[in-house]
């Protein structure tokens, strides 16, 4: 059961895949220790310029020589609104003064390229023939999956619900990863709504395995052995596992991150877009608490992304947790601060044990 | 696996609870039909006199001579206030006219009457000595756990969270009944936020499991032997289901509400607290879409279940499921319609096959 046809695709020795957490928590060397001691390390490419994506991969390579994975994001059409910017900046101006932040003008980002820099993502991808490219917030065209099924890159997409996994499957994907409601950070969810996207693993496995044939990845609140082997049982194939590593000793999240993890409990996370204009899942802070009412009025991502970027950057150089995105999770209270390889053994010794 | 501390102590030969769903859903032929086979059955009682109860414990005896045991809900206080009732009234109105209700007057809860009933309910379950009994909404009282040991009846309390199943345990009850997000029907949350309280079982489970001796009984989103495998393996003994007995022949739910079961996908559930003034999860209708924005201003349980009464069950009497509370877990579409004792079986014997 550990062995299965998913460590033989992405040619890997364990069922386990290092969720491509973006924004410097999977630094080049987590992805590589990952790789390293037999699961698969993902860059998480979602905020990388294709230079530094292609950088990023080359150093990775110079640290491995096992399969490792790309994680990019879809990017959708947006459109920036004045009044909607103006509105959200008024909400967070007085962040800024705490924090003592006196920006000339923010960046917003633009559209076309946003989608120019994903199309040259890609390029690098194949150019540097990264063996493993997953997707989030969407799914690519038809013409990028069929040019990496020419390539020999195995394409991975990110789905909530029944509907978004066989879409994938349509496409001619080859395997699922299914983000269920307990999952920390943005969601993946992009033909459902937030709401109907948040269903919990234990539901959502069995569903989607009753109806795709391509291999499911399980994410969302696995932390061990027990959360491996259960979601084996449902119907997956693999586990994908983040906040799991974001707090082993080889990831570059914050330390104060780490800290918070270590010391949340269940219920202490919640789902926010007032960090990028996106749901996500993260450990309650004054933040969140203070935007809660204003969910609904912030601009869509990566917009809003864009507004908080310096108030999360500044919030981390002051050391104070109260205006940084502490994605976690469900199970943030199983984690623990060890290295990756300790992790990694961890793991499959306790699915051995579980499962007898 | 499959034979442990929890069937040897609840005297079953499968881990298996039926959910005592209330309201004439499992009927006593249900409960019956579960502990004739090897699995336990369970009285919703919550909506019951305590004559009522007695007379369907001793049919359930009748039919079986298996362990059986009764669900309570814990009273809460409440109070009622007119504004809030007539708030509510103005809302629902629109609905007793489409169905044509001319109620003179609705008989409104009383608290002190409820505390009695649940007191009398108590003494029943002596009398009757009836052999297990669960709690949801709260838990009983430290006399009432200590007449139950005193009597030999197992107490089972229901938890959302890991601070509530700690409670459960330090209160001396012998078993926990967790509820994760996927669940259907009534959340059993008393110590936590509703929002707080939305946790996935894949979390859920093995951080009670790491904070809790006494043994644990998975509910939420379980319907066939993947699920019950996979709540064993994540750190629980058993597992609860409601939904998959539901639909059994046996169960006494509107057929409508099966059908609307057996017809629905993942993501169509949500939670409302227009039904009853308490949250719960069922299949969207109209009634739930009509009411969405106004959730926050029902008066609480069980007050605003007092003002729909008449409305779900007019609309059951006329065949319209659009505003009777169709309560379902996510995992609906994995929904059969069968006997009980297919059911079992096929849990069982999957079970089996994924344990290998």
């Amino acid at each position: 059961m550990l062995e299965n046809e998913i460590t033989k695709l992405l040619n890997i020795n364990y069922p386990i895949i290092q969720a491509p957490m973006a924004g410097g928590i999977a630094t080049c060397s987590l992805v590589a220790a990952v790789s390293n001691n037999g699961a698969l390390g993902m860059i998480g490419a979602g905020y990388m310029s294709p230079i530094q994506l292609r950088e990023q991969i080359r150093e990775v390579k110079q640290l491995t020589s096992n399969n490792f994975g790309v994680n990019l994001f879809v990017p959708g059409e947006f459109e920036i609104f004045e009044n909607d910017v103006e509105m959200a900046n008024s909400l967070l101006n007085r962040f800024r003064e705490e924090l003592n932040i006196h920006e000339e003008k923010i960046t917003l980002p633009n559209m076309e390229n946003a989608f120019q820099s994903y199309m040259e993502q890609i390029q690098v991808v194949i150019e540097e023939k990264v063996p493993i490219c997953s997707f989030t917030f969407g799914v690519p065209n038809a013409d990028i999956v069929a040019e990496f099924k020419l390539e020999g890159i195995i394409s991975i997409g990110t789905a909530t619900t029944v509907e978004e996994a066989v879409s994938i499957e349509k496409l001619g994907m080859d395997v699922v990863v299914l983000q269920g409601s307990e999952a920390g950070g943005h969601r993946g969810n992009f033909l459902s709504g937030h709401e109907e996207s948040l269903i919990g693993l234990m539901s959502l496995i069995p569903q989607v395995a009753d109806n795709v044939c391509i291999p499911i990845v399980a994410a969302g609140g696995i932390m061990d052995g027990r959360g491996l082997m259960a979601a084996l049982n449902l119907g997956a194939k693999a586990v994908q596992m983040g906040t799991a590593f974001l707090t082993c000793e080889e990831s570059g999240a914050n330390p104060l991150h780490k800290e918070a993890i270590m010391h949340s409990k269940d219920g202490d996370t919640t789902f926010t877009r007032a960090f990028s204009g996106k749901w996500a899942r993260g450990i309650k802070n004054k933040f969140i608490m203070e935007m809660e009412e204003h969910e609904d009025s912030f601009p869509n991502f990566p917009v809003q992304n864009s507004l908080t970027q310096l108030i999360r950057k500044e919030s981390a150089i002051q050391n104070n947790i109260e205006y940084m995105s502490l994605w976690s999770g469900q199970s943030a209270a199983l984690a623990r601060i060890e290295t990756v390889e300790e992790l990694v053994k961890r793991v499959m010794d306790e699915a051995r044990k579980v499962n007898r």
